[in-house]
């Protein structure tokens, strides 16, 4: 079996052996498997991500040495069943997986463990509860992006976005992007995409973005300004005291008047908003920019240590949510949404490569300009 | 009249002029006003303060050299009544007041600037809208305490602790004490509180605490893991994978296994924290040791910069809400709650002092097994 096998940094495709099926397991014919952006960061810091790995009760992620062939965005048909099956789905038919897979007493994620080697390769081993048919003959290079996107819907769900509000999405690449796209399916009214990319800001209007910005230009927030958001702590203070005043004239209880008092005063529209860049300085640059009691979803992975002023975000009451992944029902109701049209990914899918062509897309996908989202496609 | 004036790091008590009465401003002879934690931070560390401050819109908040009067935790009489004031209430009236004044076009802190000198003092100017009568013949000494008891109050409605939750407080001092005794007065069921000093725990049970840990010993998260909880990111995976297994077994059909699945899998009890510590490196430790989907609510005011690791925080899916103060209906809701002993934080005050002996008591509060919260009395 042909497979991309990155070692020591480098990317080089080689001839594997066949894995054996585990209990429960199924191996599958790989259609299409996307490029994440968390692959490009474990190309060149595996060890500092299987070090954090292990600080969480993880200790079988891949490190610089071992030979890891990464992919877990992945679309396959079904051809083999391993012992204990229950092959309820025959071989042929195509699937999307969890990428979790049971090795004994272990759990690994599939394309970041040397011990459950990934989809940018001819086949991949999945386990069988955790995979799932593909409906409504949706097209494989569709199906492949069920992971990434059921990362977005979870983000989206978490967010607790109501149909309303204003959400800002900082960042438009593939997470970002499948942000948009799943605020858009839940009918959020005004999205707000903000890269300093030209090319990404179009493919975030592609996605369904109301407002696009150049955050070296235009402050992402200032849209929000537009929709009565204060940025200030002392704009909530100031409202305060001054609604207070004003309230005292009106011919209305004292207890009424506190409640309206705190209604108008301390209760600005708070906007959702998505970080979706995961580099150093983020966090702390939107909490600074940020109106007051906005709600920011912590989608990107940022690896390293990062500064933050806590006095900041308490002065104006930032709730910082972060997210990881998605459930199995998440994941399941991505596909669906994604074969009854509900989700269109098409725009960000900008190259299909084959396994020569994976070192090469790496490179690429460095470009922003240049690149969103590849899929690889292990026979092309 | 006499005022503990704070001038380049040292207390000293002066005679001070009277303040002039702006317009809707009242005069108050203090009755009493507690010390806060923040003035400790302020004494020293002021100038950093100011500047953070200014970043968020506030530039007004007391410098080194200024001389400014600390004091925002106050109970009084009303004496005087200013230009423009309405005055139902008159004088001789026992009030509170949310620490707000109005100064021509600037909202002031009251004791955290030198335009607005606070409670440490025999008389102190408050705004009337935003002052309100003492009722049921509360005693000054527990009224001046409705301000960092709404601290508190807010906190624990922020954090949206429910009756049966688990509710960890992390420091018990004078805001830990106060969130414990406002989770008590909700009706939360079990309430954890964790410090390393014997007297502050010893305080903590005394405020409500069902469960004191000495976190140098016990972590204040084992009680968690006795209500289930999950502690790692690995052991939330390796639920997802067996429980499906396990699921797959029982004769249901497809779809519902998934929602069990989800529900049984995905959704581990989360319990609320408190975090009332307020020094850098504490939010990292509590994201490290806390279960997986807890929400942490950020109470304790770290000025400094501070630093995290989102990709813990990521993977555990952590909710950190940073809190601040509270809205006037809160500090109304306080107040009764005081004045109907819902909340007797009587355990919590462990001194009262004279003007004169601000400055000691300043340097006691540094001892936590000396003293928890002190009251000034200017008339002693």
């Amino acid at each position: 079996m042909r497979a991309v096998v990155c070692r020591h940094a480098e990317l080089g495709v080689e001839e594997r052996p066949e894995v054996a099926l585990g209990r429960g397991q199924v191996r599958l014919e790989v259609l299409r498997c996307g490029i994440c952006g968390s692959d490009l960061h474990a190309r060149t810091g595996m060890d500092s991500w299987a070090d954090m790995a292990a600080r969480i009760g993880y200790a079988r992620m891949a490190r610089q040495g071992e030979g890891v062939v990464f992919g877990h965005e992945l679309a396959g048909v079904i051809a083999e069943h391993g012992p204990g099956c229950k092959g309820a789905l025959p071989a042929g038919t195509p699937v999307v997986a969890v990428p979790l897979v049971r090795n004994g007493g272990d759990v690994d994620a599939i394309g970041l463990s040397a011990h459950a080697p990934g989809a940018y390769a001819e086949q991949v081993v999945v386990q069988e509860p955790l995979m799932m048919p593909v409906p409504n003959g949706l097209g494989a290079e569709v199906a492949a992006l069920t992971e990434p996107l059921a990362v977005a819907w979870h983000a989206v769900r978490r967010g607790e976005v109501r149909k309303k509000d204003v959400a800002i999405v900082i960042g438009c690449g593939p997470v970002g992007l499948g942000v948009i796209l799943c605020l858009k399916a839940r009918g959020v009214a005004t999205v707000v995409g903000s890269d300093p990319s030209p090319g990404r800001r179009a493919l975030a209007s592609r996605c369904g973005a109301d407002v696009v910005v150049d955050p070296t230009v235009d402050s992402p927030f200032a849209d929000g300004d537009r929709h009565g958001h204060l940025t200030r702590a002392r704009d909530a203070f100031e409202l305060v005291v001054g609604t207070r005043e004003k309230l005292e004239r009106l011919p209305v209880g004292w207890w009424h008047l506190w409640r309206l008092g705190e209604r108008l005063g301390q209760m600005p529209k708070r906007p959702v908003i998505f970080e979706c860049v995961g580099v150093p300085g983020m966090i702390e640059s939107i909490v600074d920019e940020a109106p007051i009691m906005s709600r920011i979803v912590v989608v990107g992975v940022c690896v390293g240590e990062d500064r933050i002023t806590p006095f900041m975000a308490i002065n104006k009451e930032i709730d910082l949510r972060f997210v990881l992944a998605y459930t199995p029902l998440e994941f399941r109701d991505t596909l669906h949404l994604l074969a009854e049209g509900e989700i269109d990914p098409r725009p960000m899918i900008t190259s299909t490569v084959g396994l020569d062509g994976v070192a090469d897309a790496f490179a690429a996908l460095g470009d922003p300009e240049a690149e969103a989202k590849v899929l690889i496609d292990p026979r092309a």
